[in-house]
């Protein structure tokens, strides 16, 4: 039976991502997209890419009926999701793509986004999305908290390392490039392409990015201890992308071997052979990460390096991977997609 | 039963593309890759994002068994493709992506890419792959031979007009916009990323591209009498899209009226409300085409804008479109992948 | 002496580039930079790369004292320009970038800016900022309108053919490609980087672009007769540039010729071989315009290209040559700059 | 007196930056332009952009008469530089931009390069090309090695450091943004626009780059010990720029103080208020180099980001203002130009 599916905030990129995945799954149908700013509009108005689907209009989020609707994916702006989903019925299956359910801690939640949760009882419920880390949880779930996309990169690099003690915890250091979509659509000067293009720089320079909390969190959780990593993300002139480079203490074969151990059989992690690194052009629009391993020259340290989609993988396409477990359905279904290159 | 593929020249652009797009065709299988001059290489090695896939290594075309080989795709160079194919077995149905059998007329062809052609009688079988129009000769074809990416776009816009006599045929002006991948993969001073991003200038100007000679036979051919168009194509800093600028005298509501006549039903051909205009952005990875309709503010001036993916219906697509005609498959398997926006 | 410099909407690209010609201009200083939505912001905070100049801060254009003010460049938007200029001292020398002055009749600027003029007695008064065809009016004036960038590329092109009665026209039509710098620091959706990045799209297509207001008034008074052209712009992803591709009726040698007896002598228009073509990349940065001649393989129709620097040639390089003219300074002083390639 | 100048490799990117610097240079003049593999082509032919300039003829480098020849750049592969700078007039003036005379110990040389050293006694002879810190044994010298781009780079942000001793020795950690300008006009598929726009990677990784030579001699040398760090280059999709972000052990506001100590007075290199940090695009096409710091949240780690333009500041124009200072010509003729942006 087709499942019938719920976008909110579909009128930003990682709705029209969810659109773009779920168009050719064949066991989901997409019901309603909500868009409170962009209301009353068609789908082909605000994304024109994808006028060749027949979906319904964009309309409030109050005009719609959750009745009918077997799963809701959340892609509303933090605070507003929290807001949103408190209102939403209480059965309801929910993938949630803003960072309002990823920190257990209603502290940690405040210290990091500014203002106290409104929700507090269904952060505890809120299952944490990383898929290849929680799979049994998110089957089960019924709300399940998307990770930040620069969150899910690191993750994927570290979490295996900080699980089998092959890496030394005090000098994580983990230099990131973002391309752009991962801003969002919103008017700022600085993601202008003629501010962009052609150039790029760090920013949340010094260990204020909020994916932060997302690191200290589970990082601390798999260490059994506090583990602080030092973590700067660049802008980059390209649209999708993110590549993380991890400079770790620790044998590069053991590492590699954490990394094939751990993600054996999964079918988005690409652990590549020793001494071969990854590129964003190879997993670009695709729900594939790949992961790379190469000695340094100094004895002892190595570096450890990842790419992956962050419209995709990152986000909508680990949400929908989420949402086919949630359902039931076969967890690659709609997400074997090639990357497109060039 | 899933039919059994061959591609030849598998480590160009159109061929990564064929694999991009069967990789989920649920009724064909990779079965043989040839590419001389990577031969004994994975195809993981020549293109990484192709890396989650289970693929056969490159071979030569000489190590390659046709006898189980349900279709192969060309995708060598022109001249190159016409000795190889008069070397594959008569009976293997083939689908071309090169030059060597669009033009019907063995002069023609010597007049525009400067050899004797070595295989006329096959000139006299290949069927010209334009789809859309087409369709019943595709469908019974053993050689099909793909159309220049360009030619296909500009073919979108002016046959109907041509066909509904809707437009004069003294002063078709035809400028078009296109990526670089079009140039393919090939090692010149002028596709360098130095050189080329952020610039973009005219070539071949002054009616020397030799998609010209498509145009020339086929208008040619519609209106029953010789067409000649101008045309300028200009390399733009992106990677994939091809945009068609035609300017052409005739009333835009009369022309628009063609248009939605001739592409009624089509899966692939988005004809726009009047007025509005496609952008290579909403096409990208796809294989759909979008096309507009402006009457300027000159009386009996009109500008009709066409947008599509010269990998994938200007090249790869439309070559699998043809398949699935070929070998009795539903047209659209494996084609309805979403543009990938951002 | 050194001359006193104001620029007002020093915030802008515009107002930018003319901080960065004048940088390294042995005549003249800035003394006031106006920007009232930053005012009180150091320029090093609004355009870090010009960090090491020694400028004057931000300030209201109010709380500038024209007192000591050579000429005043005003880089405003339309309307507010007029506003602006209106209220200014009545000898001070102004190059004014906006739209404002450019049409000498209020009703065909009313028809295309959609406001009344409300400074008619100056529109009358200024001078049309096209350097090479305006010189000796332009040394004269104290009010010079610059002309839009879209405009200047065209007008390079065609107003030597229409003077020299070398080409139809009846049938003239421009096909502009733009970078994106053109459409300025304004916050829209559509110049966002990930929108733009890897797509192009035509705008204003039909005639509607504003600049035809200024095409239509100076090729008809040089014609003596009405004279309308079909131009269409598409917008480019790379950050400066034009690219002006212009089909006319006429002999490709003949074109070459008038355009190389009316820029005989010019510093910064370089008329290309017979043949050979521009590119937006080599006068990049740069006050330069190249312009190329090709003849079309159909009789009597040539294509004849131009390249220059919107943000240079097309606006605050036109803006600062005219400005050495109206301070009796040598017209190329700050403007020798070769372009950045690559 | 007009030094004459003769520039050899001059068909390669720094050549023509060279070229374009010198152009508006009021002490210099081009005399001879050296490049065997386009000998007899003209410099327009070469590279357009500079079409607009009196330039000679591109000759062979044997065809080049020394006499009057006041200072040679030589642009020239390693190892081809080497050969003929040996054959030089042994009193000629000569700034070398490739890598061969860079590393004082010819040991070092063929471990880096693979290659023995076939010049060892002019090895000797060399001055390390760092103006800001090899001022006055560049004023004296005959022969200056240019350094590598990313060593400039890293050794901008660190030698003031490891000098001051306020950092630790042990952990310093170099991640680096490489624009694609810095990797040549040589035919390589990696280097291909589709290969490259909208992806980006690390390469090099491990330790294995050249320019690791470079800072283990002089990072050495400074500390009087052994130092080595770690070293990662990226490509990203940009023509021109390098971000350098160091990870070191060391107090951010001690850190800072050493750099502006270091820096005071020097023309070209900003050092940036505390918490702010530098971006390509502020620095693009210019001489000059933004270094900024940021105090890490785990006490006692500091980020400190460099941002210059790998062809002006890390090559042709660094070449430039050495050649300034070995004419005896103020050190910033030819260098003011501010940076290109947008």
């Amino acid at each position: 039976m087709i499942k019938q599916i719920a976008i909110l905030g579909a009128s930003g990129y990682t709705g029209a991502e969810l659109v773009r995945l779920i168009a050719t799954h064949p066991g989901m149908e997409i019901a309603a997209l909500g868009a409170n700013s962009k209301a009353g509009q068609s789908m082909a108005r605000v994304f024109p890419h994808l006028r060749h689907l027949d979906l319904p209009d964009l309309v409030t989020i109050d005009e719609i009926d959750f009745s009918g609707i077997d799963l809701c994916f959340c892609a509303l702006p933090h605070k507003t999701s929290q807001e949103v989903i408190s209102a939403l019925p209480k059965d309801l299956k929910i993938v949630d793509l803003s960072a309002d359910f990823r920190l257990r801690d209603p502290e940690a939640y405040e210290t990091w986004y500014g203002n106290p949760h409104s929700a507090i009882e269904m952060q505890g419920e809120a299952v944490y999305g990383l898929t290849e880390f929680y799979r049994d949880e998110i089957k089960a779930a019924r709300l399940v908290a998307g990770t930040g996309c620069n969150a899910a990169t690191g993750q994927y690099i570290l979490r295996p390392l900080i699980a089998a003690g092959v890496i030394g915890l005090e000098d994580i250091i983990l230099d990131l490039k973002c391309g752009v979509s991962g801003a969002g659509r919103s008017l700022k000067e600085n993601l202008l392409h003629a501010e962009l293009s052609e150039g790029y720089h760090a920013y949340a320079v010094g260990g204020t990015h909020r994916h932060l909390g997302e690191f200290d969190q589970e990082f601390s959780k798999i260490a059994g201890r506090e583990v602080k990593i030092q973590f700067t993300p660049h802008l980059i002139p390209a649209n999708r992308g993110i590549l993380a480079t991890a400079y770790v203490s620790g044998e590069a074969e053991t590492i590699l071997g954490a990394l094939m151990a751990d993600y054996d059989g999964e079918p988005f992690i690409e652990v590549l052979p020793l001494g071969e690194v990854p590129s964003t052009r190879h997993i670009r629009g695709s729900n594939f990460c790949h992961i790379g391993v190469v000695a340094d020259r100094i004895e002892g340290r190595a570096i450890v390096i990842a790419a992956l989609d962050n419209l995709t993988k990152g986000s909508s396409g680990q949400a929908l991977q989420n949402a086919n477990l949630m359902l039931n359905i076969q967890e690659t279904e709609g997400l074997m997609l090639a990357p497109v290159f060039p």
